[in-house]
């Protein structure tokens, strides 16, 4: 219920990904029943590949926190992480991961399975659906 | 010749950053003859798990240039980039990733050697002794 209700908010936040033209991915970070930050993708508004909705999320909580390590935390995102995140979210040795839809094509299950820090646990598949179809929305109307 | 010289000045930027108390990483971007970034890790300065010499580099290229591919330029590393660095690089298209020391460790070699773009060179290697003691030099002094 809880994973539900913080993806719900990471979805909105791909909702605003989208209606600026961004690949629509969205992330909350929430630590002790706190969101510490939101963000969403970002990539061609900022022209930067490294502006993921996942990294600005880390950056921020960080930012917050006043500390790197968010292993009290949790990252909620709409889409599997592709291996740049995974590999930020390793060193930010977070607590938990909970993403909606696979991305069987750049996510980082594919490529770097072990790359995430060994004490986070992972959750897969939360709102699933929906976050698939806003992506698959967008790449359909985007070919148009 | 043009590698190693280009190293040094990478070489540079990692002295700075030893300088700062910050593991001793530092990175350059070439475009066409021309340093279009340098940078040094800053995760400690700015709390941020993020802010690797490579991811800095990459944004400050990308902003320069006016456009998130950097297919045309060279990334020169002191250390074997990280997971998250290696996604970061592929996501950019490098052109050429130069790197000397390689990291055993936390090097994305390890764990996610498919994770650079296909069309990536990449030289290993370049100055590798001067960039692995400089590392090691700053763990040692950090454990007195």
């Amino acid at each position: 219920m809880e994973d539900t209700h913080y993806m719900k908010l990471a979805l909105a936040e791909a909702h605003k990904a989208a209606e600026r033209g961004e690949v629509p991915v969205g992330a909350v970070i929430v630590c002790k029943d706190r969101i510490i930050a939101r963000a969403h993708n970002l990539t061609e508004t900022l022209t930067d590949v490294t502006a993921h909705a996942e990294m600005q999320a880390i950056t921020a909580a960080a930012s917050t926190l006043g500390g790197k390590y968010l292993n009290e935390c949790t990252l909620y995102v709409t889409v599997e992480p592709c291996v740049m995140c995974a590999g930020a979210i390793a060193w930010a040795q977070m607590g938990k991961l909970v993403f909606g839809a696979e991305d069987e094509k750049r996510g980082y299950q594919r490529y770097a399975s072990q790359a995430l820090h060994p004490k986070t646990t992972v959750v897969k598949g939360v709102l699933a659906e929906e976050c698939a179809v806003l992506m698959k929305d967008f790449f359909v109307a985007k070919r148009r």
